[in-house]
């Protein structure tokens, strides 16, 4: 079977649209404003975790990766989650959020609210960064291509529904709203840049379903951690 | 046996020295004016594959490291080594000096004259970055302590020496004359910082031997490849 054109290709990326966690039940009832304060507490506390992780995860990919002009544009992700000087970046915006949510710092770093099932996932994702070809790395950072539309929908979702947390939390949402287009599409020319046999195409579809997979057993563990009753 | 104090650690790191690859014949063979021009030539040509992998080894160090705070640091050797854009940093640097001995890119790049020891010890370098604990790659960095003598040197020998190497390819040299004394300098002040124990200053000072070991047997192994008689 031969590779496929770009467009083809592309198209088959963007299928996997369709197993992005914006439509696990737990995210759905997010955004219709059906969380409780706790629900929100313990989502922002696990997806924390994930936060904290990215520059590892973006950290493996330039280090498994031979090429300079590849490397000189990923890093900036980890500019942008890290901050360039102590009180900026992705992280402390992240915390500032949890803060919004009536979270501390301590409880947000010291993981005590980490529930195993967030852990396992997040850690499956470094892992595979660390692990397998930076290409398939790189192209599991696709879920980057359904995300802005996610991002608009909470951000308008927190400030209708959860009037508490102060509009100043949700930060973080906003500036991926224009961080995630432009990293998604650098990574999409480069996922078509190098994968051009049918396999390279496959696995780097593979990968993208596994970061999909990787979200979406993040909301399970958080749905079940939890649940409404309480 | 308890930790010692940093005073007695910090001079046991520098008695490393001792290791350091300044002293290997072929270096003071270099800084004394008695390499040929085919000589040099292995040794830029073998030097680069060290310097091409220095952005993976960094970033390996980045990406086991849980502090903010040190990557935020670190990640400066990788903007310094790949440049912010196409044709700056340290590699681009190295590949002008190669130029300037007499190579063109691509024989630098496509690897054909790398010798088996010299793949061994840098691949061996930065498997130790992926593989051990962040802070012991951060202690095997710590030959930049040694460095800048060797620099000065070796530029005052190019110029007095070698004065068929157009000068301005020698700037790889003169940036290492500043940029490494400020990273060893956050090297070692991380080093002290999170080595407490007699067992952690232990390991930090075998991995700053095992890094002078790294260097001295790339010498070994470009010395043999590149021997006087030719």
């Amino acid at each position: 079977m031969g590779a496929s054109g770009p467009a083809e290709f592309i198209e088959a990326l963007r299928a996997q649209s369709q197993r992005y966690h914006s439509h696990h039940a737990f995210h759905v009832k997010m955004n219709e404003g059906r969380l409780s304060r706790r629900q929100i507490q313990g989502w922002v506390a696990n997806r924390f975790y994930y936060q904290k992780n990215l520059p590892l995860k973006d950290a493996a990919i330039i280090s498994n990766c031979p090429e300079p002009a590849v490397r000189r544009r990923w890093i900036q992700r980890i500019l942008d989650q890290d901050g360039t000087a102590e009180g900026e970046g992705g992280i402390e915006a992240w915390l500032r959020l949890g803060e919004a949510v009536g979270l501390t710092r301590e409880e947000l770093w010291d993981e005590r609210h980490v529930v195993p099932g967030v852990r396992f996932a997040v850690d499956a994702y470094v892992n595979f960064a660390r692990t397998r070809p930076w290409i398939e790395a790189v192209a599991a950072s696709l879920t980057e291509l359904f995300a802005p539309d996610l991002m608009a929908t909470r951000l308008a979702a927190f400030e209708r529904y959860y009037p508490w947390i102060d509009p100043a939390g949700l930060a973080y949402f906003r500036a991926r709203l224009t961080q995630a287009p432009r990293d998604a599409e650098h990574a999409l020319d480069v996922v078509v840049k190098f994968c051009r046999t049918a396999e390279q195409q496959a696995k780097a579809v593979a990968a993208l379903a596994f970061k999909c997979d990787v979200l979406w057993s993040m909301l399970d563990a958080i749905e079940r951690a939890y649940p409404d009753s309480e």
